[in-house]
């Protein structure tokens, strides 16, 4: 088949053709602008390519219900234009074809469950670690969605003794992104992340709340992996600290044969990063079925 | 279908033979003693009973890994000649029908979604509070097993201000059960839960409590509903004021129907203690299917 692909992201929308073993044939990536700046732009890559679906993987939150009369929209976005805006629509509508949809989390997710380090898994969490902080579950197979989908990177956490960053969420102020996406990284110490030196504690902090985070989602969806990507983690010392931290807290509670060696357990995306656009040819497949 | 039930819980074994719709013909209970003391009288129960399958939600830990050496059994318990024991062997072998298998907890979030206060949706979260704290999860109609199984009574948490009790958990101290089941309760305050006076203060950090583990868990596995039970929850002025707690916790992150109304958001169960029985007949039935 000859497939679409989508992983639409705030400052960059990845546009690629390929076929449903994740061959990628050709790629284009545009700036994100508002809708009508960058969608006829993606469209004109794609109406030249004979596609039979299309797999969009997009920034959220999105609307996944199935049955929604808004099925296929990015919802609530700050980002100019595009809340409450047809995604999906947007493309079928002028290539008339079949849509797959997800988050972008979930997509890069899926990816990694077959290309990627989640290759053997059936179930799966991926967090993207950058300008905020992203989660894609695979449970049994599935991709959880549920009420609306995941949204993690929000979870609350207890504070590291000694901490007392206030964090930057408008939301919750220290729930995990408030303390650990990239951002709040540069806020706590005034220079931006890729610029804190390796032996720096601040990492400590970022270690223990993301290890906080993986411990709960450990005892929540079980994982048989933890996939923990985006430019924060491009900091070499991180997981590494966050894999002994992830055993500290956990504490020999679980019998797992998995979490007997931490380093393949929490492990670096597999795909280079290419794991969002590999999803999405995957959601594009996932229609034809 | 004529099916076999068992909840193999802790304190007692509730047997039962019903139909794939969910209706109990007869039951018994046992005390729970060690297995040889228990299995014989439950295998008495169900031998004159004509069944087609066996379903079994059963206290954990236990294996659920399709294909395991050790599928079906407990495993890692502390109770007296229950570990390591192939509960699901024990009642196949002598009964002669295959045997669906879960935790008790799953078993009644299954009980719940099918029966109870969870009919109607496709994803939901059900708690118990009583000696420990276990969670079952079904995320798009399946029940969540991945690596193990949920235990997310072990949450990690953050502090109410002002409260330095250590928690009783062995592995955690202060975790979720560590803080808020009922022998940590009654350690915090003397006198056991259910003797404490609705207006003691107490409930405030045990609604603070469930309420941050009920946003951790809407943040990552987004149910539609999450249904609150076991004998804590008997405190009838905990669950109005859980339901509170969550929304101020959350603090409009979340839009989403359901959560505009918390009443019907998070509730008590709707099968009247039935929920982990009438589960574990659905799991017979689907091993028929």
């Amino acid at each position: 088949m000859r497939l679409g692909a989508l992983e639409a992201g705030g400052t960059k929308m990845v546009c690629a053709v390929g076929d449903e073993a994740g061959h990628i044939e050709k790629r284009a990536v545009f700036p994100t602008g508002t809708p009508d700046e960058t969608v006829p732009e993606m469209l004109a890559f794609f109406e030249k390519e004979q596609i039979e679906a299309i797999g969009i993987a997009s920034f959220g939150p999105v609307d996944l219900r199935v049955g929604s009369d808004t099925w296929g929209y990015i919802t609530s976005t700050p980002k100019n234009g595009w809340a409450n805006y047809d995604i999906c629509g947007a493309f079928t509508g002028k290539l008339g074809v079949p849509a797959g949809f997800d988050t972008d989390v979930n997509g890069a997710c899926l990816g990694e469950l077959l290309y990627g380090n989640g290759r053997g898994c059936s179930s799966l969490v991926y967090i993207t670690v950058g300008t905020g902080i992203g989660m894609g579950i695979c449970a049994g197979g599935h991709l959880i969605h549920g009420m609306l989908h995941p949204e993690a990177g929000h979870m609350l956490l207890r504070r590291a003794p000694g901490d007392d960053f206030a964090g930057i969420c408008p939301y919750h102020g220290d729930c995990l992104e408030g303390l650990c996406c990239g951002p709040a990284i540069g806020a706590r110490y005034g220079i931006p992340a890729a610029e804190i030196p390796a032996d720096d504690p601040a990492w400590r902090y970022t270690a223990y709340y993301m290890a906080q985070a993986a411990v709960n989602l450990i005892l929540t969806v079980s994982p048989e992996r933890i996939i923990l990507g985006g430019g924060v983690m491009g900091q070499p010392r991180l997981l590494p600290m966050i894999r002994r931290e992830t055993e500290r807290l956990l504490n020999g509670y679980l019998k797992a044969s998995q979490l007997q060696d931490m380093d393949s357990y929490i492990m670096e995306p597999g795909c280079g990063g290419d794991q969002g656009i590999l999803g999405a040819l995957e959601l594009a497949a996932g229609v034809c079925k």
